[in-house]
């Protein structure tokens, strides 16, 4: 159909403002809420505080450093000859904003939804979990809504101003400028994701270390200064953090999926170039509509179990996933490019959900992994560490082989361009998967006011119920992040080599592939290195500066005096952001030192040692040793802490017992793991994608390549 | 000069058998030292046997599974036009023969040295010093003799058999049925290194667990049953199992510098072809004939400290690489190679100096990055946990970057035949660098004798010397063998591709490589997690024995009987064997089952999904993953064990020190990661290669490659 493939972008901009006006609807009826009574709501002001705090000072460098990656994107596209389009940065500030603007208002609402889900819980379960998905939905719908919204804008703007029938380059020029868009999706996600990452942990840490442990005092007793930076955390990683990793992920496999289309590589034919790059778009705003009507379906009764609860998200995201496959098909079909389209992007949408199983085979307690685990605590620690790691290891297979069998279902059946629809696929039901995620915090953070305001016992054994839940859909969301982390990227990948207008053959007997493979393999290594410590050091200031509040106010241990919350969020922010500049350079100064050296060494000795497969290399290198810790580490993580968890349920001497030590040495290691490191590696692999994509046209321009 | 290279392969066959000879006076010198008193041979006696029970068992598997694959590779040379040469199978035996013979007088060396070193030690710390490193020079120059003596033997026969005047493809077959012999010795270092480490792991572990941890006996006391099988262990891990690791790495590298010299696609002109394939060999004779002259070099003072001790060791090994990089210069301007390929061959040497001291960085005491683990000690065994995992990863960085160079120095200034040269030039002083090595565990054995022996505190004092200079070494050897093993695998992976006569050139578009990649990096971890869970389970089943000794043999604990010493040998034989089959069975069993993919997909539907190209993937995706992961645990595991004897000699605490309890859980956790499951990995990358290489023939034959 004619009138799809042309008012494509049209009707995508038409549900992603619908979409923009679902999530802004939803989070007036969350608003509308009951709040509780004075103390919930003065324990939620210090959170909504902290929050802000962390966000305004994120903000701040985010638009110093993305005013500077705008400002050099502008001065290449002005070098002559250098092919870029100048509109490269516009897209670039346009995705960057996009991504923040999501990110404040999903952590704006989850801060305000936590004190209503715990009032909500205080009347029946199913109010309380409708609170707190909501407010994941808000988050959800405005992630994808934004980034469909932006990518169908820009890509119509771009079309005017880039005709494709004026000039055949045109079709380049556009989709290497829309390309910025991901690339400032990126800039925010590095510091939402590793950023938030350093700082949820660090609070978290830091809280226990001094709180728990010195002074003992319970988790989540107000007396503790760093307690609402703890909570504050929970948001800025797994409600910011998450989300901007999957914009990103979700607006670059869009883009790459265009940019494929048009370049010509993927052997589409000519004349349904448009009907190809329409797809995309229509899929993404058929998942974006599908996934917001069955946010309905998620709702409970009263003294539900895990696995009935567990069962009613499932049904909302299982629902969609039918849906959206059933639209695909009918998209496909509709815009006549054949049955093998339809089946790549299908057999993305399965890999996705086939990886949320398996993780959660690995890391849920009801499996053998975890209870093994549980069991090998008795031994000591060290064996708990061993047998974690060794879960982890192998719980790379799975998802290895899931993706592998996706990518070459979606090769195999349409080409180039099938992966990069397989991603897309993948990503297609994002706006309800990612509701799922986002509601885990706010029910988390329920509990945790629940607990400090003294709500009685049935309140909180709901809110621990739904945070308990929380924690299933966290792991699982994690699996998904990465596989769609890794789809995209082989996407972005396909669409720089693409891009370049480089033979895509190179020789393995050659050194530029290996050495390539070998620094792109240990990129994930020093960033998790840098990121690991970066959590330890971040914790050790909050313990200095709890310490001295301890000592220094007075009547604050009998609860006379209030502790100064928003010191202890001051230095998290700080901290967390300092700490995460070095690996956030490394990420972006090793393609971009590599992408010189290839430039530099045009015509010259230099070309021997170091070519553009160099960067191929470290691409591929990068991301494939960053799939496999990332899978190891969030996987190794959620199996400790469910461990742990299993162990606190009163099995094998319940809490206290040696065994349960053990599991906590396991889960404190697993921390940054699962929360720091291991997300903070799908930042890395298509951040090394995409900036090598955005300036893709620098190392096509000369003959040489 | 035409003489040398014409008469390479005789030179170097009287130089092995010169070296032989060498090691077996040596080994006669060390029997005829005085062997102490008669409880002292009592003890080794059992040690002895319990080497005998191991090597026997060992054997047996060695020789039935060997016995398979040889009647395998002769049915497939029997196939028509399989292009496999039924020398293929001969070349196999002979290689493991060879390694078999070189670890069995090796092993039986190093348990007759270890009581001869504590009776020497008993009169001078150079006494001790000399009988235990000349221990180690039988190992290291039976190893290197045996493998080189029989590559020119082999290669000399099998220029007779396939004469290159009669047919030009005559080349490619003697190369090809030459890999037969290194594949011989990986077979036999998958049993050695593999299976042996898990013993000494499982020895280790199970008689700390029930010994020191239960009973509350001392380490090496005689009466804890595991004992002996704990000290069998050292020599079967560090002597056999690294021994064999090098032993493959060895004939390997000189294998793939031949192969890839015939080859043709190195860019070798003709007339030099003779010379490129005689210089391999007459480097790796040179070096066997200095390293034995410089194992003269290796002697200390009475007093000596640490440093002085190892500059002794440094003294025989630097000397050694000194003098080999002179013969090297030599030899490529006699052969008039060209002065690139002495680059590319000392480019390699350099390398493997430079990987060990990096190692050395990350590991020992005296430099920062254990400094701070052990510091970080106090903040609980969590704490210790992530630190370390934080050293190794980044430890990553300088290995990598060292074999970038490495390759990239050898490619530019000699091609391909360059990669394969600088893993002989890295190999080439291995001699002594082995010896080493294989000192270390005859120095732990002594102190475990002075131990069960109540032998004086001078002598104990002279023996912990001995071992602590054995555990750096044993730390940079594990560097070295890491390094090599990876420039062995680039050369075979080249040789591979060389010898298939594939186009090199491989299509970064198509979904076989990055597929092959990611299969080939979830290897690794696969591996390493059968690895350390293997550990655990032979060591529980330690436990269960020794809990049973205890308990039913009467007067056991109060040292009125003997423990039934054989039986827990016996356990960790069979339990290391048992353990080990899986592992090694899908190291050899996914390259061999995408190969049979690969010939089943010739010209129809399957090789869009699987070709060529998804193996080459595999092997780069597995070399790459786990040189990072083996790097990884062999540096975690030595920073954590080096930062718990920083504490044990009275830092922070000392021993009993919470912070001591800290590091012994990261000493527990690094044992299976640095002494199975790191060496491991070497194994797996280069037996992927090498099944690679022999089979390569079926994948050439056909006309669609």
């Amino acid at each position: 159909m004619d009138f799809l493939s042309s008012n494509a972008n049209w009707i995508a901009v038409v549900i992603s403002i619908i979409g923009v006006g679902f999530a802004l609807y939803t989070r007036q009826w969350i608003l509308a809420q009951e709040s509780g009574d004075e103390k919930m709501n003065r324990i939620a002001g210090a959170i909504q505080k902290g929050a802000s705090a962390f966000l305004s000072t994120e903000y701040r460098y985010i638009a110093i450093l993305g005013g500077i990656v705008a400002i050099v994107l502008l001065i290449l596209s002005a070098v002559p000859g250098s092919g870029m389009s100048p509109w490269t940065a516009v897209c670039f500030v346009a995705g960057a904003l996009a991504s923040t603007v999501a990110g404040y208002i999903g952590m704006n609402v989850a801060v305000r939804a936590n004190v209503r889900t715990t009032a909500a819980a205080a009347i029946s379960l199913n109010k309380g979990l409708r609170v707190a998905f909501a407010s994941g939905t808000v988050m959800g719908t405005m992630v994808v809504s934004l980034a469909l919204l932006g990518v169908s804008m820009l890509y119509l703007i771009l079309r005017q101003i880039y005709p494709a029938d004026a000039d055949p380059q045109n079709v380049t020029r556009a989709a290497g400028a829309l390309a910025g868009f991901g690339f400032g999706g990126t800039s925010v996600a590095i510091f939402a994701r590793v950023g938030g990452g350093i700082f949820t942990k660090a609070a978290d840490v830091g809280a226990d270390l001094v709180g728990k442990t010195e002074a003992g005092i319970p988790e989540d007793d107000p007396r503790n200064p760093a307690v609402i930076a703890d909570n504050v955390g929970d948001n800025v990683g797994d409600v910011a953090g998450m989300g901007s990793d999957l914009f990103e992920s979700y607006a670059s496999s869009i883009i790459a999926a265009i940019a494929i289309a048009s370049l010509g590589t993927a052997g589409i034919a000519a004349e349904k170039v448009g009907a190809a790059q329409a797809f995309p778009i229509l899929v993404a705003a058929a998942g974006l509509l599908i996934g917001m009507g069955c946010t309905y379906l998620v709702r409970t009764k009263e003294e539900a179990s895990q696995e009935s609860l567990l069962g009613s998200l499932r049904l909302g995201v299982y629902s969609a996933s039918g849906l959206v496959a059933l639209a695909i098909l009918v998209l496909g079909l509709a815009l006549d490019l054949g049955i093998g389209v339809v089946i790549a992007t299908i057999s993305g949408l399965v890999a996705g959900v086939a990886i949320g199983y398996a993780t959660e085979y690995f890391t849920s307690d009801i499996y053998k992994p975890t209870r093994i685990l549980a069991e090998s605590s008795v031994s000591g620690p060290a064996i708990v560490i061993i047998r974690g790691l060794a879960v982890g290891m192998e719980s790379t297979a799975a998802p290895v082989l899931i993706v592998v069998l996706a990518t070459l279902v979606a090769v195999g059946s349409a080409g180039l361009y099938g992966v990069a629809m397989a991603a897309v696929g993948m990503l297609a039901t994002l706006g309800i998967t990612l509701a799922t995620d986002a509601y885990g915090p706010v029910a988390d953070n329920a509990g945790g006011i629940a607990e400090m305001a003294g709500l009685g016992e049935h309140v909180r054994e709901r809110t621990d119920a739904l945070d308990s839940l929380g924690n299933t859909t966290a792991a699982t969301g994690k699996g998904f992040a990465i596989g769609s982390a890794v789809m995209t990227a082989l996407a972005l990948i396909s669409a720089f080599v693409s891009a370049t207008g480089i033979n895509p053959q190179v020789s393995i007997l050659d050194p530029h592939l290996p050495t390539g493979l070998m620094i792109g393999a240990m990129l994930p290594f020093i960033f998790s290195s840098l990121t690991m410590l970066a959590v330890g050091k971040a914790a050790q200031e909050i313990v200095v500066e709890v310490r001295r509040q301890f000592k220094e106010i007075p009547g604050l241990m009998e609860g006379k005096a209030d502790p100064d919350y928003e010191a202890c969020v001051g230095i998290s922010t700080r901290s967390a952001i300092r700490q995460m500049l070095l690996p956030g350079i490394i990420a972006v100064a090793v393609p971009a030192g590599i992408a010189l050296l290839v430039v530099l060494g045009r015509g010259n000795e230099l070309a021997r040692y170091v070519d553009i497969y160099t960067l191929v290399g470290v691409l591929l290198g990068s991301l494939i040793s960053a799939f496999m810790l990332a899978v190891m580490m969030a996987n190794a993580g959620g199996a400790w802490d469910n461990a742990k968890k299993y162990i606190e349920r009163g099995h094998l001497g319940g809490k206290r017992s040696d065994a349960h030590k053990a599991t906590v040495v396991g889960d404190t290691v697993g921390d940054p793991f699962k929360d720091t490191s291991g997300p903070s590696l799908n930042i890395l692999l298509k951040l090394l994608a995409i900036v090598s994509l955005v300036i893709a046209p620098l190392l096509a321009t000369n003959p040489p390549f």
